[in-house]
């Protein structure tokens, strides 16, 4: 296991060690911005594979898998309550995935920062957990302790572990020792033990909360959106003819503001999406929000008819 | 100014902006090894510009500089007491070399982590005082405060900037806000004014105490040394025909180390040289350790003979 300065940065590590020049990634349809970010400077050949609710559907996961010279270095994943979509990857579709990732040897990297924020009952587990060997896994202390502290860490095989460390030292010599010392500090009592469960149900009340003011103010419009099971997102899809890029300066008349999907997209990006955060907001503010938001799409519709 | 997870993380975004696969770079010879691993991913073609005891010499900079597509990228330099020989350039040099970079475009990469680390007298003006807009400058808090709150900077032109910005961001998203909001309080109060006077003071004593270990113990032995105006760091050339690498292990058999100085060389390595750092030992500690190097020394001539 290496400690990184958030997991972020062992996405960066990740980029420098797997990736030259070209080479094929995979990724889910859509995918965490940060990543697609982190993986850039390397210019991979970015692959999305088409993806339901239930995560990446394993036939696509195959035909784009590539062969040779061009065979994937790896796919990255983020299974529970994914960043953008809220989404997590069934076991069933853990298990295929596992199956044909080992049969086509593509190393899965896994990054789990939102693994902790279930509300009701725990994710599957990790992909990881069924094949060490063959992936990496991300963890990050920014979700349930504190983002400003910038810990986290990737698990990896014995072959890549040791480049990894080379990455990171040139990268910023090590991750500062001080916070490394704080956190292990915090980790001795039980602090993580009382404090996780309030986070699971604040986050689930707020989430509760934006699902109840969807299905009221959205009524009638063609509007559809995910009900994540933890996390902090969820994910939104508009009517036709609708670009939420272009809708954002809209909102953000109305005092609300979100991220439009596109940017979560390697490829293809569907114009029509948008991703909410409920974590940060209270549940009168929440309400306030939606309707603020209905209020804007109902403008836009009207003005497109 | 762009905070960074200490100053090596800003040669990884300076890296990651300014080379791209095949790019030019100058570096001084030698020069600091943690920069050449920070460019690497990037895999630049790095140029090592000849350089004498008052820096890179300007006219094998403006040889090396490169033309067309094939113009350097940039010069990487370390101006003050540098890591690993301890030198520093003089104000001459520094403004002879401005002086070109702006003749030729060539943008000055300027790393001073130790400036500060003075004995008897403060270094020449920074090379990018001289040409802010020619330049990048980076600076750290870890050689005057801690290295574990992993606390640096880097200056940058206004069109670079962005770009430095939106690396950073992909790299660890921030840098720890816990540690700026530290460093800051410390900053408010004068325990700098206080500590770093006290870490000159320390640090000169040790380094006279190394300066007069050499004097005494390598006396009759072609053994040549630096002699630093700052810093942390003192530059051995050994006899003709002993590649220090090999000699490492003997050394470590005898408790004590050096830094090989191969790798500080992007290529042509002289492998007659070493890296000792005289800022971690007492001076009794000095003493021991430049004996047992002595005789090490003197070991492998007679097995030579």
């Amino acid at each position: 296991m290496l400690i990184t300065t958030g997991s972020q940065q062992a996405l960066d590590l990740i980029g420098k060690v797997l990736i030259d020049s070209g080479s094929r990634i995979l990724v889910e349809t859509p995918t965490y911005l940060g990543a697609l970010q982190a993986f850039s400077p390397m210019e991979p050949n970015v692959v999305s594979v088409a993806s339901d609710e239930e995560g990446p559907i394993v036939e696509d996961f195959a035909a784009k898998a590539g062969t040779g010279a061009d065979k994937a270095r790896f796919m990255y994943l983020l299974p529970n309550f994914q960043n953008p979509t809220g989404r997590t990857m069934t076991e069933a579709r853990r298990a295929a995935l596992v199956a044909k990732a080992k049969e086509l040897g593509i190393p899965l990297v896994e990054d789990n920062p939102y693994g902790d924020l279930w509300f009701d009952e725990q994710p599957p587990l990790p992909i990881t957990a069924r094949n060490p060997d063959g992936g990496l896994y991300m963890g990050s202390f920014s979700k349930v302790l504190a983002p400003g502290l910038r810990l986290g860490y990737v698990v990896a095989p014995k072959n890549v572990y040791p480049k990894l460390l080379q990455a990171k030292q040139a990268a910023d010599l090590h991750t500062p020792s001080f916070n490394q010392r704080l956190v292990a500090e915090v980790l001795k009592g039980n602090f993580l033990d009382r404090h996780v469960p309030q986070i699971r149900k604040l986050y689930k009340e707020q989430c509760q909360a934006m699902v109840a003011a969807l299905e009221r103010e959205m009524s009638g419009l063609d509007v559809k959106w995910s009900r994540p099971a933890g996390g902090m997102f969820l994910w939104l899809r508009l009517p036709e003819g609708i670009d939420t890029a272009k809708l954002l300066p809209k909102a953000v008349d109305r005092n609300i503001a979100f991220v439009p999907g596109a940017a979560f997209y390697a490829d293809n990006a569907d114009v029509r999406t948008m991703r909410l955060s409920f974590v940060t907001a209270s549940v009168e503010q929440i309400n306030t929000a939606i309707a603020a938001l209905a209020a804007t799409i109902k403008d836009e519709l009207a003005a497109k008819a």
